[in-house]
């Protein structure tokens, strides 16, 4: 039975599945935007989305990514020392089957439980007007059984969002039902919405999660039937809860939008008083940061000449510019980015490009992030090339074996436990091991502290899919 | 006495000691833009004016460069299979200085030789009409004993150059009297010099040897005595002349445009009918580039979006521009340049205000060469450094000891000859040798090709300046 108690309780679901390119060279296919540190609090949307449905009043949340990603969110959930139920999906489905995931499992709790749907990408500075206006929607959500959209006001008439109608009021101050959904508007359409106080609609919602789950068997039930199939043969593996990947590969690829606001008769809006952000492009982010007094955004090691309203970010290579308003720059240690700020939403476009034109700079980041830890390469050349590895204390990479590649580490900080051709020995900052090729080895921090060492490859060929697993603790062989 | 069969040979004296910023990132300090690989053959502008003045009709080349770029200039030189007499100045005393050393030199020879000076940082296309103006210049200053410029033919009203009005016409086809020299004009100045038939100032000119000594004798005696003493008194170093300290130390920081050629009545202009660019900045050596059907230029692993008459170049990591006009973006491994093309000619003073930044990369470039070949820091962390180095066949590092750091070698390429405390040991290709703290060593590459080894040093401090330098074949212990 809905209640109005049971929005004293909120169950967030956190959809942490997506790949986003349009903040690209930062967010990457490896490691996208959401995961990355890019707000002045040094942390991810991620974690400040985390943080905003921590504590009192919050049942611990769910959080719904791609398998990929599983290690990042396990390593900054722990940062935050937050526990949550990590769920995996085999593969991307869109919204619809991720809610439905979130709903289902909520549901197992209580079947009246009120969940909160976020998106792991978007910002939001005020977090007590965010919980305020979540109980607000939470107590119209349960106590009339809505889908209760958290509706922002405008801040200009944006052609990026989609927009919704108001209507009549419902019990709760605030609440209303809805009278339209619009699509993303041209900038003409847009004026005439904002005139009529329209809201974004900024994708995040709550409802009691046996309502959800009637309406997904009313009007998607192809979706509901998989995730069904998914959560109830879902396993767990380590930490997580991996749904079963052949019925999930059977949910149709449809958002939640298309799949269900838009056709019941049960949505609500709330008009949401928090500031908010989907951070969607560079110029998002520009608008979000504090400007200097010459309305820029720098930040890393950067210096400028007579430039005004650019956002000039680097995060290691020294970035400069001279003369220039309105730009964008943004430069990693393996690619660089410089747009009109106005252009900035096509990095998109951009990212397809260099994918066509395949440059590995388009999906992957130079460090690559390991349950273990991650490496990076820092020179490469013909038959050789060198690492960075950084394994984290415990961390152990799978014993493995290369054909073509022997392999010199020296390690430069902590201590390294090898063990090669099953003999075990410990390796000591400015101490060297040899791997020749073809053998079995393995490499495990057994210390306190971070193990770094240098890897040098030598050989025929030094290409990733040169490696053989033998055993692996994270499951990967 | 000048005779036209002086003219016959030519002696030419490379003013190669700039070090110019106006090229940053690319251009710096310790590797200056003539002796970068910028221009479509792949060569420096160094290079080029060497091979332009090489061959019949060309007597030994005299280069005057500044000590710190002896390997550089002694290396492109063997590059290019073309002796020269390479001086060496040992610190920066402006144009009038490094003429009167080349007009010493070659007074040496005969004092009724004729010198061309050339900047080694200009670009000249065409060879044969450079050549065959050279030829009509030497004639004119040889029979009617003058110091003959090279006047440019204006491409437009520029304000970056200084001007020479021509009067009556000399004996020789295009050779003038000088009616006035005009400094760097504003815009509306340069404007009716142009229409007035003015020509550009390229800073190259031809004169009998003694008749410059004559007119430094009457107008510049301070810059003759001191560095006609630095020559006397110059020592022979490896296959360098290395001009007197002292002596040149006492020389007057002057140009020859004040020194000597704007108070001389025997200054005469050639209407040269080559074309000519000095490339002092990065939009004119957008100029002289060829364009695509965009109107941009593209060097390196670069991708655009909508972006028009712009130069975009890397040398190694991946640039991308989206909806840009008329820009400059220049990147190298550690500093990247953004910049409107028309405000291009500002990068001096960008770089003025990184040296107050203190930034190491506004004048120092990550891989330093030296006269056994180069070294490129690869990774720095902690009380760790990692390096590529790269010694050339033959190269000798000196023999050296460091106080605070071990030093692990692994030979990626080639052959090593180590030196350990008095004890030689070679090692191959996927080889490693230890070196602890405080023994002393040395490296040579004994070999046919290129010697890599990656270096990973450990200790408690990895500056450049933990060295003692025992011995060193290149004479810099």
């Amino acid at each position: 039975m809905a209640s109005v108690e049971k929005a004293e309780l909120l169950h967030p679901v956190v959809i942490a599945g997506g790949s986003g390119t349009r903040l690209w060279p930062v967010s990457r296919d490896t490691m996208p935007k959401q995961f990355v540190s890019l707000l002045d609090s040094g942390r991810s949307t991620f974690e400040e989305t985390i943080l905003r449905v921590s504590g009192e009043g919050f049942a611990k949340p769910i959080v719904v990514t791609h398998s990929d990603f599983r290690f990042v969110v396990a390593e900054q959930l722990a940062g935050l020392g937050v526990e949550a139920e990590i769920v995996l999906e085999p593969e991307r489905r869109d919204s619809a089957a991720a809610v439905a995931v979130g709903a289902l499992l909520v549901a197992r709790r209580d079947a009246d439980a009120v969940c909160l749907v976020l998106a792991a990408d978007h910002l939001i500075p005020d977090r007590d007007l965010f919980v305020a206006d979540c109980r607000a929607a939470a107590r119209a959500a349960s106590t009339d059984n809505r889908i209760m959209l958290l509706g922002i006001e405008p801040t200009g008439p944006s052609t990026a969002y989609g927009y919704i109608a108001p209507g009549e009021p419902l019990g709760e101050a605030g609440a209303f039902h809805v009278n339209r959904f619009a699509e993303k508007p041209d900038a003409e359409t847009a004026e005439i919405y904002v005139a009529n106080g329209y809201r974004w609609n900024s994708g995040n919602f709550l409802f009691p999660a046996g309502l959800m789950l009637d309406e997904l068997a009313e009007f998607a039930p192809a979706v509901l039937g998989a995730t069904r199939g998914a959560v109830d043969d879902a396993m767990r593996d380590l930490d997580f809860l991996r749904l079963d990947a052949t019925a999930f590969g059977a949910a149709p690829r449809i958002s939640i939008d298309y799949a269900v606001m838009e056709k019941t008769r049960r949505a609500g809006v709330l008009a949401a008083r928090f500031r908010w952000s989907d951070i969607g492009s560079w110029d998002a982010m520009f608008d979000v940061k504090a400007k200097d007094a010459s309305g820029n955004v720098l930040e890393g090691p950067v210096s400028v000449l007579d430039t005004r309203a650019s956002f000039v970010r680097s995060d290691e290579v020294l970035t400069t510019v001279i003369g220039l308003d309105d730009v964008v720059v943004v430069t990693t240690p393996d690619a660089v980015l410089v747009s009109s700020r106005a252009r900035a939403g096509e990095v998109k476009t951009l990212v397809a490009q260099l994918h066509r034109e395949t440059r590995p700079e388009a999906g992957q980041h130079r460090r690559i992030h390991r349950p273990w830890g991650w490496y990076q390469r820092i020179d490469i050349g013909d038959r050789f090339q060198v690492k960075h590895i950084t394994v984290k204390p415990g961390g152990i990479l799978s014993l493995q074996r290369h054909h073509h590649r022997a392999e010199h580490w020296v390690v430069v900080h902590g201590t390294a436990e090898v063990t090669i051709d099953g003999t075990v020995k410990f390796y000591h900052e400015n101490e060297a091991a040899y791997l020749p090729i073809g053998c079995t080895h393995r490499l495990h921090n057994p210390g306190k502290i971070p193990l770094k060492l240098i890897e040098v490859q030598v050989g025929s060929y030094t290409g990733e899919d040169d490696i053989v697993r033998l055993e692996d603790v994270y499951a990967r062989s």
